[in-house]
């Protein structure tokens, strides 16, 4: 399965270790790290016990865009909360999704640090918001402990994932869509509707939107065009 | 739900409260040790996090019979091994009927030292048998991780949390969308991008991608915003 398991700005390389290993007794190894604070590290490796392949192979990335850049869809994990576009799925529910998505190209399952969780910015990364049901009174999971649960249901899930029949779909991966954005922004800001000054949450809105819709290659090139037009007629 | 946990012979301390943290998540509260070789200890402590109430009522036994005495089922956690009775159930297979019979009685969740698993004897005092499915070729879930599991897969078949909270969304109306088309058309007519006598099939694509999405009247009005900059900069 293309399933990556990122982790953004992970605190304690121990947590980094023991994700490793939860990792691998599920049947994943794609590691990526966002700036992880220590890395490579003896209590990482301890922690990871036979799962030290995994380790080996992560690969440390400057930015989650960076780490995204090659996978079609990205989910990213979080407690229930109110400033999200749309309410999370529970993990179980979006399980299918991200399986039959994983059919067709690289996915993958973004948890952020273990104190505050993912940023703002690093969700309208994610076009899937999910979230594991936990006891309000106390949802605090240890990151290993998530990506042990994340990892339990989407082998679980793939399991019974009879694959579709072939779909036609050929989904943007994210760095088409980041060219989309950039684009779009550029555009924005040439026409005069958005100040650089002060973008407000603009941007952040469209990614949302777009988030939802699972782009298409062919859809990105479209919307490309489009706003290619209004800028020559502008110039 | 009336689950205790029990850990038998449990060697790490630290194991103990990673236990007692993750059964806490999932709304469980009641954990029993069994000749635990540490306990109490701070890293127990320490590693129960915000759950060290649990640790707290937590009740040590000699014997894993004294641990089950008032239980009316004990499922024993294992991998797969060829000298049980009979195979053990998959976690998700065997969840149903778990929480079913904890709805007569307590029942008893039972997991093994971290080396050696459960013993023949301590098996022989389980009336179930369960495994959680791991890659054959590392199977070693750690044993708070095959806790946070055994709680996450029983929490989810009781059902017993709150459904996500209802979204906040404003669906835009077919007639919210139908003025942002014409917007859209007539802007990509006058700009050039698209030949009124040729139309194709970019309206039609482009109604297909905004369908997915699902547009909130907010967005609806932004999309309208920009179309309408674009234009005017033009004339």
């Amino acid at each position: 399965m293309r399933i990556r398991i990122v982790l953004a700005r992970p605190s304690h390389p121990g947590n980094i270790g023991a994700a490793a290993r939860a990792m691998k007794t599920m049947g994943f190894d794609d590691l990526a790290l966002v700036e992880p604070r220590h890395f490579p590290d003896a209590s990482a490796t301890a922690l990871a016990a036979g799962a030290a392949d995994v380790l080996d192979r992560a690969r440390v990335h400057a930015t989650l865009g960076e780490a995204l850049a090659d996978c079609v869809l990205a989910a990213g994990f979080s407690a229930r909360r109110r400033d999200l576009s749309h309410a999370p799925a529970s993990l179980r529910d979006a399980a299918p999704e991200l399986i039959a998505a994983a059919a067709s190209g690289r996915i993958a399952l973004v948890f952020g640090n273990e104190t505050s969780g993912l940023s703002n910015d690093e969700l309208a990364r994610c076009q899937r918001f999910v979230s594991i049901p936990a006891n309000p009174a106390y949802p605090s999971l240890n990151l290993a402990a998530a990506v042990q649960v994340a990892c339990y249901e989407l082998a679980t899930a793939a399991a019974a994932f009879d694959p579709p029949l072939a779909t036609a779909r050929d989904p943007a991966t994210l760095d088409d869509l980041a060219g989309l954005f950039e684009e779009l922004e550029r555009s924005a800001v040439a026409s005069g509707y958005l100040d650089p000054a002060k973008p407000g949450r603009f941007m952040q809105r469209m990614r949302r939107l777009f988030a939802r819709t699972r782009l298409e290659r062919e859809e990105v090139k479209l919307l490309r065009g489009l706003l290619a037009a209004f800028a020559k007629r502008r110039s």
